[in-house]
């Protein structure tokens, strides 16, 4: 192993580029001073593209639980009726949090590796006409499911009155967001996953109807009262300290996505969840979703013929290679494979021959390079720009 | 291709290992003062392990060719007679300086992707008897040629009184090296090779009976004496400004490379060019060299029915990834790959990957994966230590 190489292919923290690194390191400025608002000017609109939004993006200092608690506190209050949509940990995380805050939490469960479908929440919220609330999230990061937000949506606003609030932690940045045309009412996201930056920033898009509830809700909150971010936001401004270098490092983020293109991050996106399947398929390693679930961020693996843990530990430990393993009762039985943010088709390549490796070192016979061509084919049969 | 991903796969410079940038990050401090001096002595007997040498390591503010001119302005003087083996264009480059001071230089030319036999050597020397010095290079850059250092060294050694100078800038720190032991006098290496720094520090070793030459010599010289650098790095010190971050760089590299184990490091390189070479073996495309002329930092690839710059450009504008072209009459001919310093064998995996991709996109009819699955066996047969 080379000493300093880490190759970091978890479902996040993601990579960080090297100007993005390089623009975290500039000096202080004051927060409340010229420079500091001049940095703000430049993000927002920037922000506002990659939510799909015509909407300001609030930009909270925090982790993304945080802005998942936001969400929460500025959306619904104690004692009301809301349906959280579980298809993996960090739906149940949303559960954790309503039941924080005695919310009457319904708790709409999905298999896990499973997207929810329309028609379970539309069964759902015709039983519950009370329900003020659906939240959901849009990469399930512990099974690497991508649920149709677009549909889901549709279906909540068709069938109901509550608001549609979307967990878009894992994907937002690197998967086709359209928050307004979609008709999602609150959609956060973190730094540290496909916007290429380090854990510490969280962002809260909310739309005018949404705005309308948050106004009139009476839950107690300071530090996350969104109409805080919403009115400094306007002068360019943060209601606390904000983390600056965070700051720095995101208008970065943002100028390499405006270069790259979204459209073609989000093809990347596609192409290196097409390569990483079609490896592993080669070498008939079963997966945890279909192709219909599947995110492009992330891709869950299910082996039934070795132990996840001992792939993981060889490549870590070997190449340096980190790949995370499965959360809760998927603990010790899949693997999952980041592909986000930094990340090309040239990692994904490389993740995959040393995989290959790793299987061989732990005793599983494979034919070495079978899943390197089938992922060599995907990117050949794609454009010629990846 | 991923925005701000650069792919250095060029024999030189190399890409820098993190810790080592950080480090390069530091405030300057006094080059006069206590911290300069304390860094000094913590760097000199790593560098010295790194030679294989009981001598100082004098480090020269300046690139390679700097350290190469300091060899020969400090062991001749004008009108001597010295033979430079000349097995590519950094020999060649010997023979220019060797000319700018008007020295009485013989040539031995060997065939660009051969290295020179000790025979060869011994045979002009029993010719020319007033020999004072025998340049020669260690790897040759442009041919991915590892010469025979011990073996010429000896031979010199054994048929004559000359000094044994030798070009080590593309290998020293990535190859063996035992300078004492082989009977090397001057050996010069540059920083942004397998030293994993940026160019900008050139380092001159010099044993004692050449230290007793270059004492002796009247050869004008004012930056490039070595004795100035002798007599202050005793002291800790340097005659002249160093490029300090330089020298903040150097420590944290020397730091990594005993954190690796320099038998682990050399290995390593061993490994990668293995692997390298096996690859194009399977693709039935022609290398430069033979394996026992074969550098562990740089390989050489010969291809007959397709073109080398077609190779390079696709690749480079598809994913980033920048290998090196040839030089002088192999312009256009060959390709080169560098695999050395801050460069893992899960680098070279993504490296033959895309080269894979780069053939077929190119028209080359070859069976996607071939290349890496015979470079994945090389490691399986290898120790589990990579």
């Amino acid at each position: 192993m080379l000493p300093d190489q880490h190759l970091l292919r978890i479902p996040g923290p993601s990579p960080i580029p090297p100007s993005v690194q390089l623009a975290m390191s500039q000096p202080m400025i004051g927060h409340r001073g010229q420079e500091a608002k001049e940095l703000l000017k430049q993000i927002k609109p920037k922000l506002k593209f990659v939510f799909g939004t015509k909407q300001d993006v609030s930009i909270i200092t925090g982790s993304g639980t945080a802005g998942l608690e936001t969400a929460v506190v500025n959306a619904v209050k104690q004692g009301e009726e809301v349906l959280v949509v579980e298809t993996g940990a960090f739906g149940e995380r949303f559960s954790k949090i309503c039941a924080a805050y005695q919310l009457k939490t319904h708790h709409l469960k999905v298999d896990w590796g499973n997207a929810v479908t329309p028609e379970a929440i539309q069964e759902y919220l015709r039983k519950h006409q009370n329900i003020k609330a659906v939240f959901t999230t849009y990469c399930e990061t512990s099974t690497g499911v991508l649920n149709p937000i677009e549909e889901i949506a549709k279906t909540v606003h068709t069938y109901s009155d509550a608001l549609v609030i979307v967990d878009g932690v894992s994907c937002v940045g690197g998967v086709e967001t359209k928050m307004d045309e979609w008709g999602i009412d609150i959609l956060v996201t973190g730094s540290q996953k496909a916007m290429m930056l380090p854990a510490g920033l969280t962002f809260v898009a909310v739309s005018d109807r949404a705005w309308k509830v948050i106004e009139e809700n009476e839950q107690p909150r300071f530090y996350l009262d969104l109409t805080k971010y919403r009115d400094n936001l306007i002068k360019d401004s943060t209601p606390f300290t904000p983390g600056l270098s965070l700051l720095f490092g995101l208008k970065q983020a943002l100028k390499l996505m405006e270069e790259e293109g979204l459209k073609q991050v989000y093809s990347r996106h596609q192409l290196m969840m097409k390569m990483t399947r079609e490896a592993f398929r080669a070498h008939d390693i079963p997966l945890l979703t279909n192709d219909i679930a599947a995110s492009p961020t992330v891709t869950a693996v299910n082996p039934t013929d070795f132990k996840a843990e001992d792939l993981r530990s060889i490549i870590k430990s070997e190449f340096g290679l980190s790949i995370a393993g499965g959360q809760q009762h998927l603990k010790g039985k899949i693997f999952r494979i980041g592909h986000m943010g930094y990340c090309s088709v040239a990692d994904v390549l490389q993740t995959i021959s040393i995989i290959e490796i790793g299987l061989t070192r732990i005793g599983k016979t494979i034919e070495l390079g079978k899943g390197i061509r089938a992922a060599q084919e995907v990117i050949l049969e794609g454009n010629n720009n990846v």
